[in-house]
């Protein structure tokens, strides 16, 4: 798997951890966190995984694949949380959708 | 899974990191540095991934049995790479011991 | 900077990222979730930074002691904040403990 | 230190990690292999505190300032090394100019 073709999919990591970032951020600062807090977990999860996962494939890791299948797992899973949200959190809304493009495109990889 | 329950495989991670970490800078001071190429990309993933899971682990991810799963899958291929030097170099011996012991204690939980 | 010369740090910096996810894990599940909300942020920034010192340690990185001198500050920003809830939660004295333990030896070698 | 303001430096911080990443992963490639030892270290540093700074600023981390100085520190190590090796390596001659545009950014923000 060369650096070279994964451009895009390196891009779609970087936002959606930056999505998560932001979110994890937004939430610890809503009135009604209690609300928030498995959103506040998931949103840990995903953006470490996805920043792991943009590194491996930029210093060309041969276990891209393996790793790949697990990130796809956490987006789906931080995206659907983030998706009970959706309606009162803009953050959130953000966020549940840079995860399921995010899942989609490792999945297309793993 | 609980932090309390799992104070051992972190232990055993954070060996196996630093080990890592160490014949990746052993192996880059090595004369015959182009014979050690594999095993210099190889601790750099295990490290990088085991001091994942040992985050993982400590902040009770949803997530550790996958993320497991693959890190055995890496310790083996970093341990095997380890072995073929492990005549020749000290510290990769003792980097594919404790890949090994690793490897094993990752597939116990995943 | 000599891997073997530091085992003690690294097993520290080891101790306190793990109480500080520990307590991330732990303020999540308090009723009064509200009010740690800094804490749990704090817990993040400093098991992460702390998780990263102990790679760089081990690795033999050249900038151990700028990266020491950031870790000591954001110890002491969360063990100060984990401190005001010792009273109350057993985590937060914990990992308060192991903050001010690792500041300090985080400054010996900055 | 707002998610929204720092889009730009982001992405620059993602650039030099990628371009570090890709640098390392061609040096362990090339035929002289032992020339390029330091460039395989300092690309790991600066892709991995590249990496972490991304991520601290995503998360409005208050540490933002602090971690900038370190990263410009290392940016520039990073840099230094691979202009050296401008002349011979193409992935050597981006990497340096990643690492002079993002130790620039990291010093605005220091």
């Amino acid at each position: 798997m060369a650096h070279d073709q994964h451009q895009e999919l390196i891009q779609i990591l970087h936002d959606c951890a930056a999505a998560c970032n932001h979110c994890f951020d937004a939430c610890l600062q809503e009135e009604d966190v209690k609300m928030m807090v498995q959103c506040i977990r998931l949103d840990r999860e995903c953006a470490d995984i996805c920043a792991f996962l943009e590194q491996a494939i930029s210093r060309n890791s041969p276990f891209v694949p393996e790793l790949a299948r697990v990130c796809a797992a956490i987006c789906d899973a931080c995206g659907d949380e983030c998706a009970k949200h959706a309606d009162h959190h803009d953050h959130c809304k953000q966020c549940a959708e840079a995860c399921r493009k995010c899942a989609e495109a490792c999945r297309n990889i793993a």
